[in-house]
């Protein structure tokens, strides 16, 4: 089994939905991934936080088997996000971002989390995704998300970035800016092109759509009578893909398949509650029954076969 | 093995596409239907066609064991239909709708259509849809479709046809405002207190999602490289859903989930050309290729389980 190295961010989020909203609660790219990876596989975490940020849920974090030894502490304030979702919870309008003291973060990486095998580079910038992993040796699977806003304004430093990957993990709508082709398997091809050989498109309430090394697979969303917050549902998406993989320290097709699946199970639980409230407390049982729920929704042969 | 009685339209579709675009081409929900489902089951079309119409198509659909004596000719010009849809290929606008003959349509049904024991309801006036069910002695298995528009303007006729029938095939957003609620399962719940126990709610490129009597199913849309008219891909569904229930004779849970991947490989050909291009030629060896494709797309058991 192998660990995983995650960098993004660990934030204070103010959401609002139809359905509720939270002021300054926990979340973050990083805090999401991490408590979702950290069911399948050890999480090395780094990213910074200020003075405002207090101990207990670095405290669950390193109970859940998370290394905080990259988690720095710095001058100022933790970063904030403020958003709103429609009823369509997709999009959300962003109403406020501070970065503070993401600002001019600049890890150095501890010594032990150098032979990395699996690496996740969040939605951060990409100089600091690459810097990140220059400090890595030899990683053996690296995936990388972003947004729109990296797209728009750091195009350049993305691709060079994206050269160095082995999975994109992106928004749909992203992956059709990014590669300005509005038929999504036509801009996997050319977002192929650029570098990273496996695609996971995130598609909501859709599922996500993955392009492995050998074909394609539909990865299924569950259909959820209650959804009340859709923020860090990316990021719980790729803690369980990614994590997933680590934890069986192998990137076979079948796994990939599997870890997406995976994946949809963690983000599932993710959008129920506020923040990180729908993972907290989550068992391996219960991850493991809605597993099954998942196999049982696409499943279409239990009975008999097409042919007979 | 049980034949499909469909009632619906028989169009000229004049369709703009960012890929192209045809002028007075075949089409209407039946044709789409009747083509689709003519592969699985004999079908029982009943529509309208004005003077203008040529014999060919007729003879066509003849051939591919299509019975035609429910479809009547009658004095005037047929239906016609002018749409546009922009680069996503979602919801056309739609130019110009001219019902002409299918204005006051009102068929009597050939006597050998009264035992029909599949029935589907394709997207006309619900008054229509109930006057041809009336003369239907004991079907079965009745499915439905419908629009906006009657959801508009016909809620008390849709309302009364619903109590009727077995399956609503519907899209998303008009599940969404029939229920009049965002979240999907929800609204299908509510939908389900109208009468019909099952729905397959078509998703687009992300397939559809099927409300069966024992749970959900999550039908899969094939991802394609080339697209290049959405126009049909409903009813084409459909055609494949039903056509495969008609043509097994039964409705048992696992019956309707093959029916609705069978339903997404007929709409996957449909999609790939104009008009009914793509159905056209369309061999069983072929739609077996397909369906294969369809379950590779969604396997992630192939090698191995979670559990080892």
């Amino acid at each position: 089994m192998s660990r995983v190295l995650v960098v993004g961010s660990v934030a204070f989020d103010s959401v609002e939905t139809p359905f509720g909203q939270v002021e300054e609660a926990l979340g973050g790219s990083a805090l999401y991934f991490s408590n979702s990876a950290s069911h399948f596989a050890g999480v090395d975490l780094v990213a910074v936080v200020g003075e405002d940020f207090p101990e207990e849920p670095i405290e669950k974090l390193k109970a859940k088997g998370v290394d905080t030894s990259g988690l720095y502490r710095a001058e100022g304030e933790t970063f904030r996000w403020k958003g709103k979702y429609g009823y369509d919870l997709d999009d959300p309008d962003t109403l406020d971002t501070q970065l503070n003291v993401f600002g001019d973060f600049s890890p150095d990486l501890p010594d032990d989390y150098r032979d990395s095998e699996f690496v996740f580079l969040a939605n951060i910038a990409p100089e600091l995704q690459m810097e990140v992993l220059d400090q890595v040796d030899d990683p053996k699977f690296v995936a990388l998300d972003t947004m729109n806003f990296w797209i728009d304004s750091k195009r350049d430093e993305l691709v060079e970035a994206l050269e160095r990957v082995d999975m994109l993990v992106i928004n749909e709508s992203e992956a059709r800016q990014l590669a300005d082709d509005a038929n999504i398997v036509q801009a996997a091809d050319t977002i192929r092109e650029m570098g990273p050989q496996m695609l996971a498109i995130k598609r909501g309430e859709y599922g996500a759509l993955v392009f492995t090394p050998e074909g394609k697979f539909f990865a299924p969303a569950y259909p959820l009578e209650e959804v009340y917050d859709p923020t860090g549902a990316g990021d719980t998406f790729a803690g369980g893909l990614i994590g997933y993989l680590a934890g069986r320290g192998e990137v076979s097709e079948t796994r990939i398949r599997q870890a997406s699946v995976i994946g949809g199970v963690m983000a599932s639980f993710c959008v129920e509650e506020f923040s990180l409230g729908g993972l907290d407390g989550l068992t391996d049982e219960m991850i493991a029954r809605r597993f099954e729920k998942f196999e049982r929704l696409v499943d279409f042969k239990t009975i008999d076969t097409l042919e007979e």
